[in-house]
């Protein structure tokens, strides 16, 4: 007998990651022999936890559909991090008693490494109490830090907008920059690894082409190589063109942004990672500079996402649908690369033991020997996933993105769950 | 006998200034009885006054052809103000000199309301001196602030990208408001007019949409007004979507984004508007928030430019010629609206006298009475200028931009002027 399934978005939202929940319900669709209604937590596992679940079995074939165009997390996401079970086991035992309370058979957890973890926990609880619930993850996330998944959704559409606009704002930047601005920094969200950074490089086909320059969090900051290598970028093509990751750091430890730099009222400097590089360049070097700050812009920016994130997205959805139904659990779907040019990929699956609490760096042989750009096997790994457009509808000259009715399922349980702050 | 034209691009760049020189250079060599070759000055009227010279006869149709899709300047641009003929006579003597020199009979300059001006001078000095030397304006301003034209080439592409980058920031903010971040702020280039802070406005089409608030140069800042709007939308719709002018105004005059923060060095603020307005936020609201400063990003975007704004783009550039053709001096190309839905335009010419040195304004009932969002009236005028898409080409992922070979013309003058800084 079919059983209900429950589907939730989890942390940092993407321009893609409704489109895995469109794989993950229009494949549940087609399993109703398996798989009853799907429900979403409103703003993810908060909605189960507070028994607060949307029915997307009121939402038409066509606003699913919508959803392939539609950025952000259509069901709201959330940070809220699960503990171990051992530190705070109320939340997994809230969790199994409104998943029985709604005949929930089947998890599917959209999200990175954090979520991951639940994902598995879950599957391991359930084991454990021989409650028939299967866990699946659906990875999601723009840092592309997952282990054993060619690349994770989300990441290549970033990627194609950090390069996109590097390239245009370089082009912009060199026809300025005999009589004015010489020097452009974008940076770009990713604490923990320049895997966005690095993309911005894919722009830089041949010599002198923007950016210049890289910064990435995994190569400390040295102020006198940077310097020179903007100096030369200017004089040798009129202008410099850097993407600076906003987790650059310095010898120190600290993050570039914050060290040592607080405005008159005692604030630490608001402005982030560019500013600080600008005024540097501007003290040292004497160049006018520009900067833009990409923000949720860059992980939003569904107008310009990369179709095969966009394909691959909703591969992971469809086939984590397809393992559960198979008899899965504590699995991960995955992406697996089958040869670079041209790009080959299916869906796999890893376990999540596996999966948890690893993250994936960029190899240090990713990044140039003088540390300020990518070299060619980090192209040949990029490359693939920022290929395609698959552009949104348009009306009155903006995209149409939809917004779901997001009923509300009837709640059963009498008990209230207080969430921990 | 055809003589030469000169070509120049002036001042802040944008996504589609080159889809003018693609409508001059196109439309001169359909009239090759009377233009003959069109010569482009290198970094604009910078190229002209050290007669360095683009020989754009020497770039194939096909090239000239790609310009329609490549943002920046192809040529070069510079901020270079020709002072009044009165204070520095030499460099319109210098201009005169070049331009017979190469046989120059048509002067098209593309650019704002100081190039404006200075094609004003040279059209009135070839005149009085009985020089063969038409002298003719391409509008061209992100600013939007020329006046006599319905609109300016370049801004509607602007106008765009805010418009579609707020309407993805906000429903990126609105998934992740019930945990984290509820307030999201994009500064706008546009210190003197509202006009591209205003076309953010457009993605709001219905109660609750982002943008919530807009703050315009035009209206003196009003803390308690902001902060109370501000809460409200987080209160009634969970999250608060801003666009910011970086003109926004104090009380005292001042720029908000220069006014009192000084860092531990004793430096401006560095981080521009955002940081200082999302500090407030937070210190008065306790919101969390994440901003983004677009700066160059948004100029450069022909990824996403609009399409009206291309057709309008070459149509000037067109018209310019076709007015030189027929005899014309001294006038800008215009852009004529004849209805606003459907939008019917067409191209006009304005004499420069009326142009020059006059500012267009964004009216005040373009503003809501409270000074923080558009009218209808506003939506009525902005709307159709941000109608279409002209996606360019792309391989690899990327779009494609030329690159021309701006092949120098032989120079023919002994002497060498010096720039004064």
């Amino acid at each position: 007998m079919a059983r209900n399934a429950f589907y939730a978005q989890s942390g940092g939202v993407t321009a893609v990651i409704n489109v895995s929940a469109q794989g993950v319900i229009e494949t549940a669709r087609r399993h109703r022999d398996t798989i009853g209604n799907v429900y979403a937590g409103r703003n993810g596992i908060i909605g189960a936890l507070t028994e607060d679940l949307i029915d997307t079995s009121q939402e038409s074939d066509g606003a699913i559909a919508a959803l392939h165009h539609t950025p952000s997390g259509a069901f709201g996401s959330c940070r809220h991090k699960l503990k171990s079970f051992d530190k705070n086991p109320a939340e997994y035992e809230r969790l199994m008693e409104v998943f029985q309370a709604h005949d929930i058979g089947y998890f599917f957890y959209n999200g990175g490494g954090d979520s991951a973890d639940t994902c598995l926990k879950v599957s391991q609880l359930a084991e454990q109490r021989g409650l028939p619930i299967q866990a699946i993850h659906v990875p999601k996330t723009m840092d592309n830090d997952l282990p054993l998944t060619d690349t994770c959704p989300g990441f290549g559409s970033v990627a194609k907008y950090v390069a996109v606009s590097i390239r245009e704002a370089g082009f912009d930047l060199a026809s300025m920059a005999k009589t004015s601005t010489k020097v452009f920094i974008l940076e770009v969200m990713g604490r923990h690894a320049g895997w966005t950074a690095a993309a911005g490089g894919l722009a830089a086909e041949q010599p002198g082409d923007a950016p210049q320059v890289i910064l990435f969090p995994e190569i400390v900051f040295d102020e006198a190589r940077f310097l020179a290598a903007v100096d030369a970028s200017v004089k040798q093509y009129g202008s410099c063109s850097i993407v600076a990751s906003e987790g650059l750091h310095l010898p120190s430890g600290e993050f570039f942004s914050e060290a040592g730099t607080k405005d008159a009222f005692g604030h630490s400097q608001l402005g982030g990672l560019a500013p600080l590089l600008a005024q540097l360049v501007s003290d040292k070097l004497k160049y006018k500079y520009h900067y833009a700050i990409a923000d949720y812009l860059m992980r939003a920016a569904r107008h310009i996402a990369s179709k095969t994130d966009v394909d691959q997205a909703y591969a992971v959805g469809k086939a984590a649908v397809e393992l559960a139904v198979a008899g899965k659990s504590g699995v991960m779907a995955t992406i697996e690369r089958k040869s670079d040019a041209p790009y080959v990929w299916t869906t796999g699956s890893a376990p999540l033991d596996k999966v948890a609490n690893v993250e994936k760096k960029m190899p240090r042989d990713y990044i140039t020997d003088d540390g300020l750009h990518i070299t060619d096997k980090c192209r040949r790994y990029l490359s693939p996933l920022i290929q395609g457009e698959d552009y949104p509808p348009y009306a009155n000259g903006l995209p149409q993105y939809v917004v779901l009715k997001n009923a509300a399922v009837p709640k059963k349980l009498k008990t209230v769950f207080e969430l921990r702050k």
